[in-house]
């Protein structure tokens, strides 16, 4: 069975990862979000791709959900004596990543092909695409004005009051041949916990990909649980554009482009109110503690998948 | 006394490092070469100008010549296993001085005044005065053809046999007015025990350098002694350009733009020779092994500086 999973960061990494243990890995394709990818010391930084590839790599830090397990950081500390910007925690292995990606950018690859190299080089041997490779900036429209993603996410730790959220570039934006053909072959599709507002909605927001999705049996997996999200703003957000924050108000968001939806058994009274949205439920343990727990998801997704039906039949040829 | 040292890398900030313990800071200017500047991996690596920086500021490697003591290679390790270059050795705190520079460059910064901000941040109080803010490539002409200046210094060793030096976008390049107006100021002029070829002469082809120097008492420090480099290619540069590798060489090299020379114990019986040439010459320990012979090389020069009269008078207003 191949399955297209589209990921921001951890929680989307995490179940990548589950994926990564429960299929062959040609039958994996993530397909990541590079909204928050920005420029920083003149380096090209791609968050949820590094993210992504560190965790299929096994070596992401797990308690800080960002950069590589056991760096260090004598670089940003010298950049800091040297009057440099600290607040982007860049560690030194983490650094080099940026470099190179930065180095083969300019030679002229595409992001997608820096990313499939890096992959090679760190010995990940499922698909891990950026979801384009042009440039798309997420940008948050908060109380006091917009503000890029990263300034909201690190710098201001997530303070500001969302008002809502806007993707710079998207009019022009593609996404790149090889997503549309994974989604194109995929026997399934699976929207990670991942934040559905600046993570997963910039992925649906480029031009095709809603409607190949609408074409495959398909499933989104809460990132809400118990009406907190298990990692980042996601809920914050959540109650600041004045939505549900819970199971059923992630389900409401995607309504109409899923079959499937996975929440955590926390959660389990508010199942049928999710079915009577047309989905087609499955309860289980969605905080991922360990490698197993991933496992476990990936696989009630997978059998998920098989049970439900695409929202809309394949466009006739 | 105002003291103006030409400079490349090791040999010259070792100098510079013996002057700024003999001199008030605010007397001391070092003006350093940056033909050897090139950019890697995206970022602009001023070689030279680092290593006086880091010899002032007290954290230069003393065992290699380059880069930071203690400094570790975090980044570079990780970068060669993401298929990264590692032929240049970047330490990881020496990273932070390239992307800190790289990033107030393309701030519209220039060199001069990056320099300086470095040199603050790291407590260097004499002026470190790149050569200029022009770009100025050295490359070496060798058997085999033309190549870049840290392709022959470090990825090949300095193996090429060269055949002549030549400095690409001089003909364009100026001094800055930083530059000269420290010569113009100047009560001294010395030429540190650099390479001649690769490190002093990039200076000296500048326009109105070799004018402003002749104007003022001046002295070269040797950079060979008896019959070797004390570190690098000079030696072994000399020896492929046809010249005598000895302090007679390089008094040659120099003569008829400065008024003394300053050589080597183990060199003394070639002072009579060195003398013939016009050159007032002091006879020292010039080979630096502890800040004390640093110190007590520089107020050798100060000596010899008081002694000798500028090449040409200065020019009428």
């Amino acid at each position: 069975m191949k399955v297209v999973v589209l990921a921001g960061g951890v929680g989307g990494a995490r179940l990548a990862f589950g994926f990564y243990r429960a299929l062959a890995p040609e039958d994996l394709t993530i397909v990541v979000n590079t909204g928050d990818d920005f420029e920083h010391l003149g380096l090209r930084i791609s968050p949820d791709v590094d993210t992504v590839t560190y965790t299929l790599a096994g070596i992401a830090n797990r308690e800080t959900g960002w950069g590589i397990a056991g760096d260090s950081f004598e670089a940003l500390a010298a950049l800091e004596r040297v009057g440099g910007p600290a607040w982007f925690r860049l560690g030194d292995r983490d650094l080099a990543t940026h470099l190179q990606r930065t180095a083969l950018l300019s030679q002229g690859l595409r992001l997608t092909r820096v990313t499939a190299r890096i992959c090679e080089s760190l010995g990940v041997r499922a698909r891990v695409l950026p979801m384009t490779d042009d440039s798309v900036a997420t940008k948050v429209v908060t109380a006091d004005g917009e503000i890029d993603f990263q300034d909201y996410f690190v710098r201001q730790r997530c303070e500001p009051i969302v008002r809502s959220i806007r993707f710079d570039g998207m009019e022009t934006a593609h996404p790149t041949p090889e997503v549309t053909e994974a989604l194109s072959a995929a026997d399934g599709v699976v929207i990670a916990p991942s934040n559905p507002f600046v993570s997963v909605e910039p992925i649906l927001a480029l031009p095709q990909v809603r409607g190949l999705l609408a074409t495959k049996p398909s499933l989104a997996v809460s990132p809400i649980v118990g009406g907190r999200a298990i990692k980042g703003p996601a809920a914050k957000m959540m109650g600041e554009l004045g939505l549900d924050v819970s199971p059923v108000g992630i389900a409401r968001r995607y309504a109409g482009l899923i079959g499937g939806f996975v929440m955590d058994e926390q959660d389990a009274p508010l199942g049928s109110e999710v079915g009577s949205l047309g989905l087609e439920v499955a309860v289980a343990q969605t905080v991922m503690r360990s490698d197993e727990e991933r496992e476990a998801l990936a696989r009630v997704c997978l059998a998920l998948l098989g049970r439900v039906a695409p929202r809309n039949a394949p466009a006739p040829r």
